[in-house]
C-alpha cells in the first residue's frame, strides 16, 4: 500500500507557490544526500524563476492577508489558540526578510563559480570534465565542505522559501479529506467558494494517476492507467480534498 | 590525497567521445543508485545529442581504422597479442550493432510516458506533481522495477556507448603518465605527432584545477587557484599524458 497524494493548483499564485514549495524540497534533498553534479538543476531552475518574476509583493500581500484572517479566528472561542499563535509568530518573523529590496539569488549572479556551471547546465551533456574543470575539482571536496558551500548557496532563497511553505501549510489546512469515487474512471466538482488546491490522495496499487483540471470554481478529475496511457475506465475509489 | 584526471580533447571527433562517455558514466550511475527524477536528464542530453548528430559513420570509420592498426600490431614480436585480440573481438563486436540504419533512441521518441517528460524536462522547475503526474507515479514504484524500466531505455543506446568506450580506451593507452612541472602555474607543450587528447593527473591538495587548451600540435596548460579563482602563479607538480 503506498498512497500517493496528487495536488492541482486551481490558480496562478498556488501554481507558482507549489513549483517553488517542490524546488525547496528538491534543495533540501540534495542537502541531505550527496547526488552530485545533480544538486545544481533546482538551484539553478530558482534562479531562473526569480530573474523571471519577482515574487515579493505576491508573497507580502499574501502574508498580510493570512495575518489578518488568523487574528479574526484569534477572537473567536472554538478555535487552537496556541496552533494560530504558531501561524502568526512564523508569519510575522518570515515578513522580515522579504523587505530588502534585492531580487533573491542575486549573490549569486556575482558567484564566478556558479555562473561558469550555470552558463553551461542547460546544454545536453556539457557538465564534462573539460567544460567545466572547477566542477570536476569542486565534486572531489569531502561531503561535509559541499554540504556547506551548498547551505550557503541555498540560504540566498530561504526569505522566499520560508514563507511559502507557510502559506502553503496554511492553503492546505483550510479541508480534510473525504471519500469519493470516480466512476469509469472520471469525477467532477464544483465549489461556490473560490478554490486554490484540489488534493487527491489514491493507493498505487490501482495502477493509476489523475490528471486534474480546473478553475476556482469546477475540476474535472480524469484517472489514466499508467501501464496502458490511457483513460481508465474502472469504478475507482479515493480521497479527496478541496481547499479554498 | 584524492589525485584528480582532468582530460582535453584536441579534436572534435574526441570531444564528441568525451562528452558521450560522460553521458554514459552517469546513466550507470543512475541504475547503481537511486537518483529519483534527477536520472532523466543524461537519458535526455543523449536523445538530443544523438538526434543533433549521427555519430554511427564517425564510429564505423574509428572502428576499421583501428581494426586496422591492430592487425598490423598483431603481426610484431614484442607486443601482448592476447589484449590485441580482445580489442579485435570486441571491436569487432560492437561494430554488428552500428550497421542498423535508425538513429540511436528513437524508440524513446515513441514511448509516451518519456517523450511526456522529456519536454518539461528543460523548463525550470516544470517537474511538479501536478506537471507530471505520471512520474509522481513512476517514482513511487518499487527500485527494482524502476531499475527495470531505466535499464530497457538506456539499452537504446548501447550500439553506440560501448564502442565509443573501446575507442577512448584505446586512445588513452597510447601515453602513459610522465612528471612534469607547471611553473608560475603554467606550462606549455607541444608535439610533432598530432594528438587527440591530454590528459593532466594532480592532487586535490594543491587547491587547484588546470584549464587546458590547444589543438593536435600543441597545447597549453594554465593552473587555476580554486578559491580564489584566479591564475595559480605557484609552481605546480603533476603527472602528464599526450595522447594520439
Amino acid at each position: 500500500m503506498t498512497e500517493l497524494v496528487y495536488e492541482q493548483p486551481l490558480n496562478e499564485k498556488i501554481r507558482s507557490y507549489l513549483r517553488l514549495e517542490y524546488l525547496d524540497k528538491q534543495l533540501q534533498s540534495n542537502l541531505n544526500h550527496d547526488h552530485q553534479h545533480r544538486c545544481f538543476y533546482p538551484l539553478f531552475s530558482l534562479c531562473e524563476l526569480s530573474e523571471r518574476c519577482d515574487y515579493r509583493n505576491e508573497v507580502l500581500k499574501d502574508i498580510e492577508r493570512h495575518l489578518l484572517q488568523l487574528s479574526k479566528w484569534q477572537e473567536l472561542d472554538h478555535v487552537d489558540h496556541q496552533q494560530i499563535d504558531l501561524y502568526i509568530n512564523a508569519l510575522t518573523q518570515a515578513r522580515e526578510p522579504l523587505q530588502k529590496p534585492d531580487r533573491f539569488g542575486y549573490q549569486l549572479k556575482q558567484d564566478r563559480f556558479i555562473s561558469a556551471l550555470r552558463q553551461r547546465f542547460g546544454m545536453p551533456g556539457a557538465c564534462c570534465n573539460f567544460d567545466l574543470p572547477q566542477l570536476h575539482y569542486w565534486l572531489s571536496k569531502p561531503w561535509e565542505e559541499k554540504q556547506h558551500d551548498y547551505r550557503t548557496w541555498i540560504a540566498h532563497f530561504e526569505p522566499l522559501l520560508t514563507p511559502i511553505t507557510l502559506l502553503l501549510q496554511l492553503t492546505r489546512s483550510t479541508a480534510h479529506y473525504d471519500n469519493a469515487v470516480a466512476h469509469a474512471g472520471f469525477y467532477q466538482g464544483d465549489s461556490a467558494q473560490a478554490l486554490a488546491l484540489v488534493r487527491v490522495k489514491v493507493d498505487a496499487s490501482h495502477g493509476c494517476y489523475p490528471t486534474i483540471s480546473g478553475h476556482k470554481n469546477r475540476f474535472a478529475i480524469h484517472f489514466v492507467q499508467f501501464e496502458q496511457q490511457r483513460h481508465s475506465d474502472r469504478s475507482i475509489d479515493f480521497l479527496l480534498a478541496t481547499c479554498a
